[in-house]
């Protein structure tokens, strides 16, 4: 048995996005269904939409990022009831037997095919389908990879804390952001926006690093206590080796070399922007320097999930958003990659 | 007033290297005057000599692993006596105020001139002169950069400790190579040879990283628990994700993509090798993957320095050396560059 439900999708990688019909599964004993209220737009979705990642199973409908309410449990579900306020990501399932989901990473899944994506991917609970995301009325997943989300929040505003959120929440933590440590946040869009929010709620002397000086104010309204103006190579200088932690949110293949002079002892220049070439190459003599390091991390575990929307819940931090309407995600589409959003759109689902 | 001392010294990068004499200042008093016994060659001395590196103050009298005797010491000198053996290493003096060298990581100093090496810097003792190195048959130095060799090792094969030693002790010590790590070691040559026998020492699982088949049971008479072809795809692929860290003493523009796929979670790659082109790619998917990183290391702090020499006592390691006399210095250049030593020559300063 299973249940038609309303969405949005890309029938082929040329297509613009429009309303479609697709198939959720019943609840299994360890599922909730969730009425989705609002699904985040994610640049990975648009890649994934345009086939910039490869060959995909059209129809895809994108969105990792969804809040919503419980509808409807499992006999085994033990979290969750009917009526809470909840919300999914971008994974959705994992092996739960190797040593990282064992550890509580599953987001590092070693299984064979390794964690299960939100949408586009093979669907083990219906041979022949696809995953399917967010943009859509409904979703029916394992509780497992199912969050609760703290009531007091924005809920459309609470949508990108699924992705965006996790994704530099998550190398802040685990490299040390707090107290007496200088942070700097490369780029400030959608993940650098929530970044700059999150190092400065850590207690991290937190500087935006953009090359854009209409955005000093903007930047200091999210918490940046500094602004550095990348492109004012005195200014550069002069932040020589002061930051402890940078998370660079900046797409592709940048230069790293000036952000590498910009690390103190120790230092770590982590990158979580996943998009565009991903061939980076640095100077050596910058990381042996000062035992400076270049790092990676992608979203987080079902763990530092939960961690940082309760964190949220507390500090009361959400994502700054444009909330738009299901007929305008083409046009968001393209205002995405041209960066005229400040800072995420946010679908309201009940227009879909 | 001042002492002529004997030594080899290269007049220009294209001159070999030739019997020279130079000026070693009178011992100030917090200076000690050291009889050179043994001197290793080092690829950097190569480089340096050669112009590899930029322009050079000639005469260049290279050496870095110097091991002698103290002759004369200094009214305030406070560690030696006359007699003591010891050792001198790649820098012999820092700013002594700033932050790193405070917290005793003089190698990272950031006063206005660095560290200053052993050779080939302007000397601030001599203004006019040049710092020159261990070719020689003594050197005046101050005592903070003097260590204490232990009297149980071979003295002409603890000569590579001072420079190859230390520059991976250093980052095994750092990124935390002990029981129950899975530590590589890139390239089994001067500094790799090392790096096997003290992560060996420290109780790592050690594996040896070699393009070279006929040097599995070489590898293993140092230490190494397994070899890996790194040639071999099947057995790359084998162990993937098996390390916890990796030291790299690849020359140059290496690619890295095939060593971070050894990398398990939180692994670090740590790349030593300065020599050679020093702009280095890599894909950043493999570093998301698993929080990997890339990382840099030189050399190491004194406290560092003597805590390697006083390890290397307790386990009686050293260099695998082959000792010459001062006339083969040149013959020994090219064939450090041909790979074809195992692992450093040392000159026995004696015949300088």
């Amino acid at each position: 048995m299973t249940t038609q439900v309303r969405a949005v999708g890309a029938k082929s990688e040329k297509a613009p996005l429009e309303a479609i019909e697709i198939t959720r599964r019943d609840v299994l004993p360890e599922d909730v269904r969730i009425a989705i209220d609002y699904s985040g737009i994610c640049h990975s979705d648009i890649h994934t939409v345009r086939g910039d990642w490869g060959d995909m199973p059209y129809p895809v409908v994108p969105g990792h990022e969804i809040i919503g309410r419980v509808v409807e449990v499992g006999d085994k579900v033990t979290k969750y009831s009917v009526g809470d306020l909840v919300g999914v990501g971008v994974i959705v399932k994992s092996c739960g037997e190797c040593d990282n989901c064992k550890a509580g990473d599953e987001h590092f899944c070693q299984g064979p095919t390794g964690p299960l994506l939100t949408y586009a991917e093979a669907d083990p609970y219906m041979p022949g389908s696809s995953t399917h995301g967010g943009y859509s009325r409904e979703i029916v997943t394992t509780e497992k990879f199912v969050y609760r989300i703290p009531e007091n929040l924005d809920k459309a505003a609470a949508a990108p804390l699924l992705c965006a959120g996790i994704t530099v929440y998550s190398p802040l933590k685990h490299w040390g952001a707090g107290p007496g440590k200088t942070v700097g946040v490369a780029g400030v869009g959608g993940l650098g926006h929530m970044a700059v929010k999150f190092a400065h709620a850590l207690g991290a002397h937190t500087v935006a690093l953009t090359t854009s000086p209409e955005k000093v104010e903007l930047c200091k309204s999210l918490g940046a206590d500094e602004v550095l103006i990348t492109s004012d190579s005195e200014a550069m200088k002069a932040s020589a080796e002061k930051f402890d932690l940078i998370i660079s949110t900046l797409p592709g293949d940048h230069d790293m070399n000036p952000y590498l002079d910009l690390l103190g002892q120790d230092g770590s220049y982590v990158v979580v922007g996943a998009v565009g070439n991903m061939t980076h190459s640095f100077s050596l003599p910058k990381l042996m320097k000062r035992h400076r390091s270049i790092a990676g991390s992608q979203i987080g575990s079902t763990r530092e999930t939960q961690e940082m929307l309760d964190f949220c819940g507390e500090h009361n931090i959400v994502a700054d958003i444009e909330l738009i309407n299901a007929d305008y995600i083409n046009e968001a589409y393209d205002r995405v990659v041209a960066g005229d959003v400040q800072f995420r759109f946010v679908i309201d689902a009940q227009t879909i």
